[in-house]
């Protein structure tokens, strides 16, 4: 196959609309007003009662090699017929923005800022898409990942969804997201290599196919292998399976750590109570069973409750394509831009939706600390200049239902926004994996049970302080009188 | 960010038991052994009457460029402890196999083969996963894009889902899918330098923010922009945005194109009539009204219902995450394996689940047209020796409930696999983009309506040969002996 053009800069990986406005703003001697834009979600995906933030890795990447390439440029003078001036400006264009984000591994909650561009208009404009594009999958697949974990408690769970991932990228990135999400390992040796994540799997039906019978193939597996987890479905899980497995780790004992077996189809409820009972008959107590066949954190419960006897948990298809919500939807919001004299000026965006009317302002997210009990009050939501942190009063009240208010006193405000690009240049230190998987399990901790459940979780409070909700009222008020003076229809 | 290791090539794009098999094998020494696996799903995604398949061309990309680099064997190496001489046997390793596949934009049903990789055993092994990863991915969305293509009928439809892509690749590849299945252009400029797609927008709320008012914000637009799409509905679509729109068309007159006026939230059933009817008074009657919001076939086919006043539908989040159902279940399964005299033998995969046992043997998938009518009367899988080309009349035969069945004469046989790689050489010259789109939009039209449909389609003919469906049978028998002889527990 023959390409036309060689290189695959991701500058390009934007909505077109993106560069025509660009165009505009450039044309009319705008492009280079500050503006900020904000990154949140409205609806908690899956209504869980929390969300886990990720993306920031991919989101740094992206933006440190944020450049057009040569024949971006041709192509988009060649094909769209854009002018030469414009074109000359943006083969010029690095990222010279302020970023803020949330740490990966945040508990996160709709509408508050997860990420916070405040950037040159058209710069701002011309990464949106790849921003939402991270931020939508990756916190999506983070969330679903922290649901399942928690339906499994203890146990072990892996990633093995790479076949049914939404084309490479997501196989990849998905896994990562899912180790953030409280999993444990992953099949994908890819993503192993490049992101440290423990990489599992022993070996598929088609071993068995090639030996043409369970016996031979785990024996022929147990001599090149010292650890071993057989798959013991291939024909028949009770009477062939699982009987070969436990004849080929009797035969060589030591010679081979038995992990266990794995089961892929069939009634796992059912089978895994019966291999339980061969392999403690056989003197496998330790043996682990592990089971992996469209499961989600549905089945896994009802698994659990009917007694089935599964250690470990492979998850494929229904995490890695979030299956029963596989779009989160985040949006990136216009919030302030800066006018003709330099000035910031709040801007809004209004909607029929009443919940989708955006919140004008630069913002600050704090979590509220309860100091006796160590457990988060909530979010609170600033404008810029405020303080919490030094207040010792703080009033937290409903954003729509604004009678709703609690007072909350002995608390800590934590800022939970992290710079990350100041002016262009990248001032954050990632974390390593391992890290982010481990700040994530220990937010969560500062949650109330009532916000983890994954049936019908209590609506965790993200309020706004009391400038921030005046300046969304006064916002819409003004928009309110402008549209009042147009002639009605 | 520092990486530990720099490049990141996509041989590690597989599942670890991949590569624990391989080693297995290489012990053993039978990884030279020819095997044959075949691609194919089971039940049609969206109980729809047909898929569209896509994916090759990554699939070649994929495979030509196989290679295990320096450092993913340091992985291997340092990391998983793989011995130094299957590392050596791996990092020379090339793609050294025979593939046979369906075109791009072929239309294709469950139980039939749509790759077939006829490899070296550890090699065939080795890619499944990205194998399925991308088919999964790329077959799943053309199939989408082709039902909303069905409902939409000749209205331009355009796909705008970046940002709610599955992370980059599916953004990209997702859209050249829908390019395949029916869409006319898409959002994503790197899709479109990378794949020729025409890419579609003008400009978002973003842009009236930043000049506070539609009248203005249109204004400048149109100064830049010869052909002028106006996104009406950031503050009061009816009162403000089409008004504006209006106002600006009249004043620039034949200063700018003014194609129409987009919809992105509301009402749109209402919003697009009372639109088409203040254009129409405007004397615009040739401008056009483009819709998008969480649209997808069926509220494109309710809003049609209702009379809504749409000429263009923009498709986002539906389409690229196949929001109803976010994974096809294709799966590779052997079919066949050389055994230690260098015969080919046959083999099954059996299962609980009935419709889960596979078809064993290297099979041919013909496309059965009928002369007269020009359109097709089902396809026929037969084994690797028979030429059905040659019959004069042909038995056509339900692959489970055998009695329902039917002759065929004065048919013209089609054999729907292409060699792609012979013995590791590509041999197969891909059509341009273009030409399988049209393709796709040919073979829709060689089915008879009843298989198209959107709702309760008729179930289309995919029968097995009377020597593939007794080889499958003799199969079942034998593994079922053996089984037999165990000792039941």
């Amino acid at each position: 196959m023959v390409k036309k053009y060689q290189d695959d800069s991701l500058a390009l990986h934007t909505d077109l609309y993106q560069i025509n406005m660009a165009k505009t703003y450039w044309d009319d001697g705008i492009h280079e007003r500050k503006a900020v834009f904000e990154v949140f979600f409205r609806k908690m995906p899956f209504d869980n009662g929390f969300a886990v933030f990720a993306g920031l890795e991919h989101i740094i990447e992206y933006l440190q090699e944020f450049r057009f390439s040569e024949t971006d440029i041709e192509y988009l003078r060649d094909e769209l017929q854009y002018d030469p001036e414009f074109l000359q400006y943006l083969s010029g264009l690095k990222f010279t923005g302020t970023v803020r984000s949330m740490a990966e591994g945040e508990i996160v909650f709709g509408n508050e800022p997860l990420v916070q561009v405040e950037a040159p208009l058209a710069q701002a404009q011309l990464v949106e898409t790849a921003l939402l594009n991270i931020v939508n999958y990756q916190t999506l697949i983070a969330t679903k990942a922290a649901r399942i974990k928690h339906v499994v408690g203890n146990d072990v769970v892996m990633e093995f969804g790479s076949r049914r991932a939404h084309e490479l990228d997501a196989a990849i990135w998905g896994t990562r997201a899912a180790f953030i999400g409280g999993f444990d390992a992953t099949s994908n040796v890819r993503a192993g290599k490049r992101f440290g994540i423990p990489v599992s799997g022993t070996h598929a039906h088609a071993m068995i196919q090639a030996y043409r019978d369970d016996y031979t193939a785990f024996h022929k597996y147990a001599e090149s292998h010292k650890d071993c987890v057989f798959l013991v479905d291939t024909y028949d899980t009770l009477r062939s399976g699982v009987p070969s497995a436990i004849k080929v780790a009797k035969e060589l004992g030591d010679k081979i750590n038995f992990v266990g077996i794995r089961l892929d189809s069939g009634d796992m409820s059912f089978l895994s109570k019966e291999a339980r009972k061969m392999l403690d008959a056989a003197g496998f107590e330790r043996a682990k069973i592990v089971a992996s066949s469209d499961l989600d954190e549905y089945t896994i419960l009802h698994l659990k409750s009917q007694g089935a006897k599964i250690d470990t948990w492979g998850i494929g298809t229904k995490l890695i394509t979030s299956y029963d919500q596989p779009a989160l939807g985040a949006v990136y919001k216009m919030v302030s831009i800066e006018d003709e004299n330099g000035t910031m000026q709040d801007t809004i965006k209004i909607s029929s939706n009443a919940e989708k009317v955006s919140t004008p302002g630069l913002k600050k997210v704090y979590r509220i600390m309860n100091k006796s009990t160590g457990k988060s009050e909530g979010d609170y939501i600033t404008l810029k200049g405020e303080n919490p942190e030094s207040e010792d009063k703080l009033k937290m009240f409903h954003p729509v239902h604004t009678f709703i208010s609690k007072y909350v006193t002995n608390f800590e405000a934590k800022n939970l926004h992290h710079d990350i690009f100041v002016e262009g240049k990248y001032v954050y230190t990632l974390p390593e994996l391992n890290e982010i998987k481990q700040y994530a399990e220990e937010a969560l901790g500062t949650l109330w049970e009532e916000y983890k459940r994954s049936l019908n979780p209590e609506e965790y409070p993200v309020d706004l302080s009391q400038k921030c909700w005046d300046n969304k009222m006064k916002n819409i008020e003004q928009v309110r009188e402008k549209v009042a003076h147009l002639k009605d229809k």
